[in-house]
């Protein structure tokens, strides 16, 4: 998604778009290295190799660069959901390629695993509305969800319970990998790790949501 | 355990210890909001109703505030912990106690939830040693988890995964509370709430490490 931006965005208006996408590519470092308070406009220079000022024409303020740095993973998130989960035919296929579009999305783009951890501790920067980007995620497992358990295919569950106990899962995972001390470090994106969590992954999925007896 | 400490620390020095122990309780509040690099002093003092001198009476700066509050944070629910699994027998009860100490004390102590919820995504207050004080809890789960696969009760799991994967659930379901909009905003502490969700934690633990076809 964000390569396919750049590239429309680059074909209209070379120069200046350019720029744009590699300052909202270093804020989305910064940001998730810094944490919204520590973060500064001249971290972000610094990383892209520009000055100040130049950020400031694109944004105006810090708050206006983490917004659009915020917009940027949910859309790009939901966009990547969308794709998996049309392909998939019934409730828990499609359970389980939302889990894996997750999980995949946060493994290829870990600085936004770790805004979007950061986001669930921190009520500072979007104090009015937690949900003002995050709300296309909700909805999607929402909507998976619902429509599982109207068909009668999942127990009656709470949406909300799935995420925190089972999609959660996925952030931990990849936000972990170097939280955990060196003995126990992990690279979220090895192949075998993956795979072994993504079964794990799978193997909850269908515990929360199944009827007793049934296997996915 | 913080009251109990609290108490104990009281009847040996009376004045200087309440005040010490206001100050602990106060910056866990402080930093759950604000995060270690926004917090400041200050806030602290405000909030415990005293001046900046004052806490650096008892603790010289940020770090070593931070510090200690982050030691009592994974000190008490270490000690919290230890009470529940050992009147358990077999190791799916041992892990279904781990599992429900944790999410008791996260319930209990929300800002500790958020703090934890925080130090996955910094590096920044624990750099040389992300986990200098969560190993306590790191290694109860690992306890749990190697007796059961070596005894045969558990497959061969990786109990960092089961960390990520189950655990952490605790944590989302604590601090997601008021995180997801208002329409979806729920209390971690509602006894209903928090029994459908034990319930959901329960399933998921037995379906990460039972063997096929088993229920604990």
């Amino acid at each position: 998604m964000t390569v396919a931006n750049a590239e429309r965005q680059v074909a209209r208006q070379p120069r200046g778009d350019a720029t744009r996408q590699s300052i909202l590519e270093a804020a989305e470092r910064v940001f998730a290295d810094l944490g919204y308070a520590a973060a500064r406009l001249e971290d972000v220079a610094q990383a892209v190799g520009i000055r100040r000022p130049s950020i400031v024409y694109y944004f105006p303020g810090k708050q206006q660069l983490y917004d659009q740095v915020e917009a940027d993973i949910f859309a790009s998130m939901h966009d990547f959901v969308l794709k998996r989960v049309e392909d998939a035919s019934d409730p828990m296929a499609r359970l389980l390629a939302l889990l894996d579009a997750w999980l995949d999305f946060l493994v290829e783009r870990p600085a936004a695993a770790r805004i979007i951890q950061r986001l669930i501790a921190d009520s500072a920067p979007r104090g009015d509305n937690p949900v003002r980007f995050s709300e296309t995620a909700l909805r999607d497992i929402e909507a998976v969800i619902t429509m599982g358990v109207e068909v009668g295919a999942f127990r009656p569950v709470s949406a909300m319970h799935i995420l925190n106990g089972v999609a959660g899962g996925a952030l931990f995972y990849v936000c972990n990998g170097g939280q955990l001390g060196e003995e126990r470090s992990y690279d979220p994106a090895n192949p075998v790790e993956l795979s072994a969590f993504r079964a794990l992954l799978h193997k909850l999925a269908e515990a929360a949501v199944l009827h007793p007896g049934e296997k996915g």
